[in-house]
């Protein structure tokens, strides 16, 4: 079983046991993931990011994938799929010779 | 190759072509998961989630698992792994039996 | 007239006037502050905090206070009265001897 | 002395008894704003607009306000001024005669 299968089984299998389908639509799940990225953020307030603590990391960033597998999985999207196209696209907006060691935004290239 | 890796091969390639390992740290890389959540959010912004746009939710969503990749990868986490251990510990935070059909927050259960 | 009442003047003229009231839900509003934020934060991507650009700054930090004080309007608050509430009830959370020059969370001084 | 002075006074007293202008960089300043903003998102998190609770609702608006002023303060910002700046701007990207009754961003006007 691939390991992306692995994930999304268990999500669901944990979703369903407590009946939460009912709440997961796209909108409110798009929130979670903001959310959960906002508590993840919350980690290196005030810090430097080498004084954030690993553990709770994992936690959050865990939980910012749960959500985002769930949404993917709401529209029957490909993870792989979506990330490798959105790389493709990306690979256009920001051209290598033009992008190369600066972080601008690709509208300010 | 295992989709993992390949999602991650063609992150660090992109990544590496342009020089910007330099700025990823996990700080900015938490804040660029934050701002992609935040983007994707938009889409449902003054609207149902019916009537979002799934062209444009696969390219957001795409965002938001590129820099969780690639903040999983900076911390060598195996997202599989955080997944499933988050998921065992939400099971203790929501009992099926108190949690099942309802949406509370686990303090409030 | 004061300075909070030409704002909520203003803002709400311009709603009005776009006969966008309908849209403007607590819960959309909530949306868009957050939304605001993120774009605010996107200006310091990447960046040390010096190397923001100002004028953009004010535009963003603009958009987060307009949604902020259309929600406060929506429920009718006193803007001054919730700040210095919360201020209050802030300093039992964070008491000047625990909190004096550290900034850990509350639940974790 | 005006609302917007009293709200100051409060909010930079409070921050100086706890000796943590240190930490209030505008860079993290507007990860707090973010991170707020979020909490106040969460009260909406699997519900529809009316089942939030208003009490927690003071407080986060309360949050958001308050970290939002404390950026203003550190550029020195005048909130009315930018605010009205911003909302003429806004008149420029959605003419009346184009924006009225409908929800779509300017772009897609």
């Amino acid at each position: 079983m691939s390991d992306f299968k692995q994930i999304y089984d268990a999500l669901i299998k944990f979703r369903n046991e407590r009946d939460w389908e009912q709440f997961h639509n796209p909108k409110d799940l798009s929130l979670a993931i903001s959310i959960e990225a906002s508590e993840l953020l919350e980690l290196f307030l005030w810090k430097k990011a080498e004084d954030a603590n690993i553990e709770k990391i994992k936690d959050e960033l865990a939980d910012v994938f749960s959500f985002a597998f769930l949404l993917a999985d709401k529209y029957k999207l490909d993870v792989k799929e979506i990330v490798l196209d959105k790389i493709s696209k990306n690979a256009i907006k920001y051209p290598v010779e033009k992008a190369k060691g600066n972080a601008k935004k690709y509208n300010e290239l």
